[in-house]
């Protein structure tokens, strides 16, 4: 999967630039500027690692608290916790499932599948007192529109990844997972393949997808406007793949 | 964090021609060898990543199946889920506590208070037909005594992350994370800093250690006798932490 440079590395490599975004805006055309003004040139391989939130925010998918009605579900937990009644209600809307609701913490599943804190809503890095971002409606269609767009425009073939920050479960801390995906696979299988002895191998299903979003990470800095990053020289093999194939589906769940 | 190069990109760069490690060999001269051969010259600020398989081998943490003598639980559980008894009661002996044992799968939380599948226990990538092999004892000794002794051999202050692959709640596929840590601190923490907007930011805490350790497998390849790799560019600051400060805290464990 390395095969392009000759001694196998792979480079993260930070995007500079990226303005404040607006709903509209072309998040397209803003990274294509973005690189270029960078000297940063896609190449066939590279992966292009977005943050959610700059999508989000491009696809206007932010919510003004004043707004908001909080139901009487969304009123007790937010008094009992030191919580906006309006953001827990938010968060509520995002979910399909309450997984946890215990000790200030709500853990649920959103509509797309995902487990994770507060259903991906975030009230920070938003502009405004009284605003908060949603994940955007289909990850996997804003990855596919950018890597349609990037492909018309520059020709150049590219995987692209869109992020968010998740907790674990028995885990300290959070590390950047991908929930949109486009133009490779998001995992790896080595099920049944041999390992240097000849033997089987049992369980090998690698989530390539989530370690290429963690790495990016290490050139973004959470308090910074550094939303985008190129990695190159992992050439993934261009593929159909999608970040839902990375949901585990309830038959596999333990952890209901 | 990412100060040392002009653009802050980040190399994950994979440290060829490592040999089969057998119990008692020198792993710290043998992964200085490969450095060398490969002309990779470490320096300050450099992310030695290693994968637990070769440390464990160097320390003699491998079982021969013929001399266990399986329990009666390890009996029962292995006939009704098709594995070795054998097997199935070195991981019993390695777990301090069962989180599941439920269709098949043992996930427990290790003495070290890891919870993954099988406490670690593996028998892919292990010479021999009857072996397996384990974690660590202490894969924070082990990363201090790796950092040492290289500081002892090249005068060079380098952090050093030990991995293992571990599944996760609600995802689909394992990702590389840190078992042990040395030289650097395994998490970035942000919180009460302010974001971009100068609010304060609510829950980031970043697990870095296990996005480095995620980072490393992307040049690793689960098949390959590739289990070194050096991350150049992320410069963490030096610190003296350690991979517990990555295991969540009973008393914030959501999913016991």
């Amino acid at each position: 999967m390395t095969g392009a440079n000759p001694t196998g590395a792979v480079s993260i490599i930070p995007v500079p630039g990226i303005p404040e975004l607006r709903a509209g805006d072309d998040l397209t055309a803003i990274i294509l500027d973005a690189c270029r003004a960078a000297d940063l040139q896609l190449q066939s391989g590279d992966v292009l690692v977005v943050t959610h939130k700059v999508v989000s925010k491009a696809e206007g998918r932010i919510v003004d608290l004043g707004g908001i009605t909080p139901s009487d579900l969304a009123t007790r937990f937010a008094h009992s916790n030191n919580k906006d009644p309006r953001q827990v209600e938010v968060v509520l809307r995002e979910s399909a499932r309450i997984v946890r609701m215990d000790r200030g913490i709500l853990i649920t599943q959103t509509h797309h599948g995902f487990v994770c804190a507060n259903a991906g809503v975030d009230a920070s890095n938003v502009p405004g007192e009284d605003t908060v971002c949603l994940l955007p409606e289909d990850p996997d269609a804003s990855a596919r529109s950018l890597r349609a767009r990037i492909r018309e425009s520059t020709g150049v073939d590219i995987a692209v990844i869109i992020t968010d920050s998740f907790g674990r479960a028995w885990r300290w801390g959070i590390t950047n997972v991908a929930i949109g995906v486009a133009g490779m696979s998001p995992i790896a299988d080595y099920r049944g393949e041999p390992d240097q002895w000849g033997r089987e191998m049992a369980a090998s299903i690698i989530a390539v997808a989530d370690e290429l979003a963690a790495a990016s990470e290490l050139v973004m800095g959470k308090t910074d406007a550094r939303p985008v990053a190129l990695i190159r020289g992992y050439n993934p093999a261009p593929a159909d793949g999608n970040g839902q194939q990375l949901v585990m589906l309830p038959a596999n769940d333990l952890f209901r």
